[in-house]
């Protein structure tokens, strides 16, 4: 739940300051000429995921609490590749307790695409989402479908549970992965069981504001 | 247990060429200034890791398989810094299993440098591994203050559960972590349980070969 955290410095300097047209990183062409190489430019359906780690590979504690991603100093406010993350981004998907933890900031909606919560349990969006927020019900794959029937092709897959499902499906392409020089010794993991190893592609290892590593892999199929 | 078999074909290429010295990597000076930083290298005693894991953080698959470690490509024979590491190093102190892996890949002795296997049920080291390899028994405190008190100051901590009771003591000063990119869904984990979090920070971030990334962490004291 990195981009939360993040985001929201992030959210509010873009209402303050108005930069519509954000930069993109330097990078961008050589990282647009990798994806090609991998054809998820053609396609243009992509699967993708951007969070944040303890070392030890926990995205909350054991109590899913998220303290220690505060504590990481920025003194220069790098935004690490998010909004150049997001400008390719048609819309997040998410699961339900990550819905209700942005929800529970008690901030202004921090997201300027479509999100959609994917959840069989949740009865509707509660108010004041619904103008942002739509709830998908059914499977992933289902629930992809219907996204790319729409034309909303390149996804932000966000949440943990949520990723992890769809590791299982085998359904991310890009996985960029921040982590946080921090041992929590115990807490929620990012990954989990597959049944089958799934083999990536390092494209770039980052090092950020002398504290954070990033590093941006991509599926090789 | 990646030095183990990347190790093995750079010890074969010394006994064939020959290079006595090895030349370190561009960024020594660099890497020696932020340890002076750190006070690490005015102690001289530091217990050091350098591992590789999978993405999802472990060590060998559920079986114990590193097959998956084989499989890296790497054209160039990139000693991913594990030369120089060695360089710095007085000794290796790794545990029981770790010990008999080493042992069945039925190879020449790979290391240089001395070697300590912390065992309390190995009852002696096995011919003909003693002229390089001395058995230490106690636990990690009682060990490392034997090897300090020969002037063994530098150390190489190895093996997956030998490395958690480091980390479980606090006594894990560098982590040098090569992530092979691929998701194994289950196995041996390098990270355990801990009594409280251990927070370090990003002293470097690479990519190698088109495939691997190496992070490099410092424990913040």
């Amino acid at each position: 739940m990195f981009h939360k955290l993040t985001n929201l410095s992030f959210t509010t300097e873009i209402v303050n300051n108005c930069p519509l047209h954000l930069s993109l990183c330097s990078n961008k062409n050589y990282i647009f000429q990798e994806l090609k190489k991998f054809n998820l430019m053609n396609t243009n359906k992509r699967n993708r995921v951007y969070i944040a780690t303890s070392l030890d590979g926990y995205i909350a504690d054991k109590n899913g609490g998220i303290e220690w991603l505060e504590n990481v100093p920025n003194p220069e406010n790098d935004d690490m590749g998010y909004e150049a993350f997001m400008t390719e981004t048609d819309a997040i998907i998410m699961g339900r307790n990550t819905f209700e933890t942005v929800c529970s900031f008690d901030i202004p909606w921090p997201y300027k695409i479509p999100v959609f919560v994917l959840s069989n349990t949740l009865n509707s969006i509660p108010n004041p989402y619904q103008e942002h927020v739509q709830l998908l019900r059914g499977k992933v794959k289902e629930a992809l479908k219907q996204l790319h029937g729409k034309g909303i092709n390149s996804l932000y897959i966000d949440g943990g549970k949520l990723i992890q499902s769809f590791l299982k499906e085998d359904l991310i392409d890009e996985l960029i992965i921040t982590t946080i020089p921090i041992l929590l010794g115990e807490g929620i993991p990012l990954f989990s069981n597959l049944d089958k190893p799934l083999q990536f592609e390092c494209l770039s290892s980052k090092k950020f504001t002398n504290s954070l590593s990033q590093n941006h892999y991509i599926r090789l199929r």
